[in-house]
């Protein structure tokens, strides 16, 4: 038998992201009233936020800015070992930034950005989750209580970013951190590719890189937050409605990663998916599934179709100015 | 064809409920943060809650007593004249008491004894509720907003009460209040009625009488309240058990009403039913259903077995002493 | 106080429908192995089925005909004395037909038509499904097996027809047959009345009116029929689409009615929605509530929009020819 | 920064399990018509059965036999030199037994025996599922067809096994296979491993071992199948009570993993889990979390007690004669 290279398997998971808000107080009333996430810090212009099934003490930052969409992405690697192999494969990219002493909730991380210039970090040091009392899950193997108020967002599914070209992109998560290329969205008989969706574990994406329509820099499409029942997502949507969250698609399941969907706009401006079911990969030699423009559809399986918003809408958006978000997305007046 | 005589039709529905509870304040945290019931008004001892799509201003009355147990049971008929001839029925019986001028919510009504001394009561003036702004839906059909906070009951279903003589009282409802009977379990070939269920609307019962196995008066077995999806029953279960509600039975499914449920003690010491499924009864037609020692089994479809203190207990307690409500419940600090 | 006139309380509810279609095996094979339903009888061009929670022993006839549509509508009254007032009332208005020996499933019932010329019935004798062995089930209070195959439908809910003038026709429906109005879509400032849907029992409709755009006689817009939860609606969209059965629209929330549903046309040509939720109206003195061109928008509460085929499609389709059906559906050969 | 050893990954997943039964026609009818697997080969005294989100061509053996219990065990190496590492590693324990040529669905294989005599192999070359044309997909990333009938389970989760010594097994599947150890059930202050749940991806467990009370060999407890949603689960309580199937325990939330269950016996004799939920485990530093006697309590979070026959049946049964199979489960003329 031939030998065939090993797949790199360092990364252990998607360990957190950075969002960017210009209405930080509503933001905070949308992840932590709406969606039931759990406030685990607040420092300087940021709190960090986790769901309710994250092992890690936080797993998303929210930090206020002139402009919403995406801070920073962190991986984590699963040994220091793999770390260190990881930082050596960024560096010969050129694309490296350097180390950092780390932030609430890990410890030194390895900075870089993807070709499109999303910011991003590796690490391996991680701060598991210690509950306050009143927190202590009845379950011992649950992070933390689950909540009985809002909508119970379990933990950080995936992210989707705005690239000007998604080979450049795909390739260098494929090279640089190991990710595994799961479905891809190719048109012009194999020419024009669209979107990427990739993962380090068998959840079916962690990233996805689809082509930036207006060629902007390191935009984000929208974050994605897990529910664990289809239900969730139904009551989800009954909750944005009398909210006054603005639902721009959904509920409904994509063909790509079968997954149950309900999109809204945090009131800062990035679009946030709820999210449900899809599949798991366990196939080590799973091959990528690949649509074209006939068999991709809008993206949808069943349920409405997706808006044009959902392809020309991504954060920060051009059309707004510094500080100003979308004009069109409702003001609430967080409590 | 003979002339059969027409069914009495002149009750509307099981209008509210008045539980009694010597831990008030505890029993109000269980109702409005665990079971997201609004707090329609407060006057004297009592608090006057809702369900979100209940219709009437307030169909849960709570009231600060020595023993827990059921206060009064009142019936809302479908017309004025419906009601006066109910009330002349009733008369006729010697239980009845007399009109009063009624409480928050409704008018004038109709007080009077069920044979097992279980107050109720009757009326046709009834207030709906008109939320404030910030409660309003944004749908026009549903009196206020679907709650984002907690379990989410909808609205009151039905309750359960004890009796010496289920035969005495379920005649005395059939007669005086035209109800329906749906379905009884009767043991001994026929000879000991062991509970009956019975409802004024295709709902499948609003009330059933069981037989008090203590011989006491006036008991109260269980109250219930209607969630909208099995969905809501399981996410129910997790809500209790992080917040140190008992969970007595469930979540399973019933063979008598299909129903599926789960059973937890208000800190006050009443059961209370989270309930959803069941069938409606169209058939005017409907031949009741009779269940045996032997098909009738527990009770259960399938799910977990009732336990002994599903038979044993109810409220109030013989054997707690006044004030002091079932002494095994968990005592929970309200916030 | 004054005496108001009180409401007629005569029809128990919807009883059976009768579906028109030109392609009698593939309509079978959609109602019977996808839907579930059960076939309980078959005589001359018609086929009798019923979903497993009907107590009827059929509540759908399914009849070969040149063009898809509604054949007609059978209402069941509470009682015989409840048929002759419903009778003498329907035969002042002109509209009557005349007695029929009625149908397998049903005695003697009164024939009549609509103002919009929908042929309707009504009967009070109905002959209770009695399963064969292998199709009883193991809960005594549920008339067949709960269905292991298919989408597994429970009961007939509901059905919308179009007509010309939509008052004319409720109003028929209120004053002859009694039937509450629940709510209603009325434009131009309260001078046109797009739709109204009505009920005899607390189910939201079981019929409703809509106005047809394209100025037929006795179309149907669509049937309706129930399935318990909400994810039996969400399972039933996978079901369809991997079955080639042309999902319209939905899964998604009505706002009129509450309800979650899915429309897809059935192999003949007619709209048949999979529908659950919605809620139950229970108060006597109900306020029917009314839509105007803002605050009805298109209908949905949550999830894709309805598309133009919605409004502008019906059965029989005036554009296609007679035994041809809708030319666009899928043909589906029947297994 | 000391470098600590690196995990071991060379296990894909659970691959396929073999299972044996007595009654080889009514066990067929269990997985096919009642749980909506897939026969995708026969061959000699067995079938090849297949979940319909599996991408494999099988994932179940059954194979007639004189006892009820689990035939082999197959786990699928990453890559051909992850299983060379994994065959030398076994080699070590004088635990292996040899290649053989492979199976239907997958090519050679290494088998080998754990230390209490359970049947395995590891392999890396499997066949992918080619399903023929009236089963493709409508979903291009979904091997077959979402089954309209029954139950439908998506793909084999995990089985769990009796053994004499826990410690001992739960090693050499650390060991030599490199699983990871999620949860461990230990009494007697640290002094009795009682039960060990280990998986080599993120999916909670593949196998868990638990010890057995009759001290017998290489015993299986269940074979456990996954569904997307708690309300399949539901659903298939029902329709395992309207088909004579034996329900041992569930629908129920286990504590250890947060899995929602049910448990029945397939006709054979074995027991079948129908599993969805649970959680997903990340961490690469994912601390054991260990219960006691106390913090145990019967495995369960909410809903029934888990039975006395939870904990003494196994299969094959010691008290049944070789042929007989179980004497009390009931007997189901297959279709």
């Amino acid at each position: 038998m031939l030998t065939t290279k090993e797949p790199i398997r360092d990364i252990a998971h998607l360990g957190h992201v950075e969002l960017l808000t210009p209405r930080p107080d509503e933001s905070l009333w949308y992840f932590h009233d709406i969606l039931g996430m759990e406030i685990a810090h607040a420092e300087g212009q940021s709190v960090y936020l986790r769901g309710y099934g994250d092992y890690a003490a936080t797993t998303l930052k929210l930090t206020e800015a002139a402009q919403p969409g995406v801070g920073h992405i962190g991986w984590r690697a699963v040994s220091p070992q793999a770390l260190d192999r990881r930082v050596a494969a960024i560096e010969q990219t050129g694309l490296g930034i350097g180390w950092s002493n780390g932030d609430y909730g890990h410890g030194r991380c390895y900075q870089f950005n993807d070709p499109d210039f999303h910011s991003m970090e590796i690490y391996f040091d991680e701060q598991k989750y210690d509950p306050p009392e009143e927190l202590k899950s009845t379950l011992r193997n649950l992070p933390m209580k689950f909540p009985k108020d809002g909508i119970g967002v379990r933990r950080t599914d995936h992210l989707a970013v705005l690239c000007k070209d998604v080979a450049a992109n795909r390739g260098f998560m494929q090279d640089c951190l190991g990710l595994n290329l799961r479905e891809q969205v190719i048109y012009d008989n194999g020419a024009t590719e669209i979107g990427s969706w990739m993962s380090s574990t068998p959840v079916h994406h962690e990233i996805a890189y689809v082509v930036d329509v207006k060629g902007m820099d390191a935009r984000l499409h929208h974050f994605s937050l897990w529910v664990d029942n289809r239900a969730d997502v139904l009551r989800a949507a009954d909750i944005f409605m009398e909210n006054g969250i603005f639902i721009e698609a959904g509920p409904s399941k994509h063909n790509n990663s079968q997954a149950f969907y309900l999109y809204s706009y945090e009131p800062g401006g990035n679009r946030v998916e709820i999210y449900t079911g899809g599949f798991l990969v366990f196939a080590p030699d799973f091959e990528t599934v690949v649509w074209d423009e006939e068999n991709r559809g809008n993206g949808v399986y069943w349920g409405g179709a997706l808006p044009d918003s959902f392809l020309n809408y991504a954060t920060p958006d051009g059309e707004a100015a510094a500080g100003e978000g979308r004009k069109d997305i409702p003001v609430i007046d967080p409590r």
